[in-house]
């Protein structure tokens, strides 16, 4: 995935990255601005969350929902989901400047995209937004189980992680065993967690750390893991290292202090530098399950709610992220290239085959 | 209306001067840039011209689709139809990066908006390319009468401008007829002729005037006008100028020149500042009858073709620029505020009266 660069015109970012659209979205009265992106949508209407966050610039706000949205597209592509992908940005203090109207001002301006856009919950926003939207939209997910939606998405994201897992386990092991493997996850929010208990139920010595020491202790002694100081973590001698926290923890001094031979975790974008660190990560050794193929869940949930699939079906799909990895480990193994740079390709082939399937009358 | 300034930031822009959203839309393969702009929406969906033009800078083409769409708002609004204002600019050369392909894409990104933005001719596109337009869309006006369109909107145009010269003789003279009375029509494009025939058909004096020269004679000898040099148009003795050319010809120095006491044509944004001009005009005691309220006829034209109305209906609804004018007169003179100033409040009003009625359950 080309990376977009902020101080270039619009248009040029746009055909940077293959962005279809990008949409200003300005209303005064609630104080509303926001951005859409709209990266790709030969698969699908473009699901994308919404954050709401202070950015310094519009430029950083333009830059993130350029690089949000091309990430949904390939993020709901590997996944085999009939959706493209997008994103929504609102410039503002989500702690300070949100409010009913707002948000149901925002639903409004993914009503008039009549389905091109679907809202999902980011940084910044909650189910009680996405139920706002929703007075306003259908093009929303995300909601609560109480009114219809998929609910909480942090299990079903959590066992996403835990088959990207247990595919690069497979690949290293020969096995996708996981009992008596040792496991760091950095970072136990909600899916943290539930990723711990999954691990813990197959057997696996489970190393927790998170900037909070208190849930750090908290979730170590509800399900048996040892707590570990955050800044100790690449001193463990563990066989998976699986970041769950934030993104860009993966650059060239981590790599080298690493002791794992697996690198599999939900946080988003791990790679500091996806090119550079996904050639590091191959040349030397370390198998690196991309974060956008095995933290589908979340999107997996979504694309559930909005197809009206039960629960049955949203664990069905993130079954397949073992087979997705597989898939991707494979051809970075059959080809000599990054695993992310395998993972686009996969993609970039998905796209381009279902694009020829839809044209002709 | 306020101006927008190109160098300040996209919201900035949109909230100066109300505007709702705008759309870039990219797809390098037919090499399509464009933007569309949505003014307002109170009224009804954004009608508005697509504009094809060689833009210096993106800046540059956003200051444009902002100004036009939202002079598309006041154009509609003044003329009593339940339409929004909108625009759109493509980047490029109408005469040598235009192909079908370019605009059918431009076409989907308009059926994206799903009625939010209808598309109408403008500089750089005819009616070809709204058959083109109208392959991917139905949101599309202008289309040829041999396919269901309402045709040539030149005749309702000139139609629309001879009821404001109308009713501005009205506000001078007392009575609306125009026999004997001494016009200028500077520029006879496709309106300026048809509305030299108007004019004629009154038994008008017509002084005749293009930088085409000659056109100028053409059509002086075909209605029986007198062909003046465009660069003498300001030193005839005449009661009415009617500016049927370019924008941009009332400034200081030719309102001083001036020898007719009303202003009165067809051309788009006559007065090089509204603010200063207009004023100026008011303080001489010059009717200005504003370009936006008496140039209504193609978006007539257009709004009947949208309805499904014949040309009859088309006709009677230009025929109310005559009321239009008048009452933008009598706000003028009672407030002594410019016309440009009291046909603004109008729209304003009306704006905010139907926001009013929209709302509640």
């Amino acid at each position: 995935m080309p990376v977009a660069n902020s101080t270039d015109s619009i248009f040029t970012q746009l055909a940077d990255c293959g962005h279809k659209k990008v949409v200003y979205c300005s209303d005064p009265d609630t104080g509303l601005k926001a951005i859409i992106a709209i990266h790709n949508t030969v698969l699908g209407p473009a699901l994308g969350g919404v954050r709401m966050w202070t950015y310094k610039t519009e430029g950083e706000a333009l830059a993130d929902v350029l690089r949000l949205s091309r990430s949904m597209t390939y993020k709901a592509a590997i996944s085999g989901l009939n959706l493209g992908g997008g994103s929504a940005v609102i410039i503002g203090d989500s702690r300070k400047e949100k409010t009913e109207a707002l948000m149901r001002k925002f639903g409004r301006f993914v009503k008039n995209l009549n389905g091109e856009f679907i809202a999902g919950e980011d940084v910044g926003t909650n189910p009680r937004d996405m139920e706002h939207i929703r007075m306003e939209t259908a093009h929303v997910a995300g909601l609560p189980e109480t009114i219809g939606g998929s609910g909480d998405p942090a299990p079903i994201a959590a066992m996403g992680v835990f088959m990207g897992i247990k595919a690069s386990v497979k690949e290293v092991f020969g096995t996708d065993s996981l009992t008596g493997k040792r496991v760091i996850v950095q970072g136990i929010g909600h899916v943290g967690e539930h990723l711990v208990k999954l691990l813990r139920d197959e057997n696996v010595k489970v190393y927790v750390s998170d900037i909070n020491e208190d849930r750090t202790r908290q979730v170590s002694k509800k399900y048996g893991a040892e707590a570990v100081a955050n800044h100790s973590i690449f001193d463990i001698d563990a066989d998976i290292y699986s970041p769950c926290a934030l993104g860009g923890t993966i650059n060239t001094q981590t790599i080298n202090k690493l002791k794992c031979g697996i690198i599999a975790g939900s946080a988003n974008n791990q790679l500091e530098d996806e090119d550079m660190h996904g050639q590091l990560l191959l040349d030397k050794g370390i198998i690196f399950a991309p974060d956008y193929v095995i933290n589908a869940g979340g999107v997996i949930n979504c694309y559930s709610e909005l197809m009206g699939f039960a629960k049955k079906r949203s664990l069905q799909l993130t079954e397949n992220i073992y087979e997705a990895t597989r898939n991707v480990l494979k051809l970075s193994k059959a080809e000599n290239i990054s695993t992310i740079v395998a993972a686009n390709k996969i993609v970039e082939k998905r796209i381009t085959d279902i694009n020829k399937v839809k044209s002709g009358y």
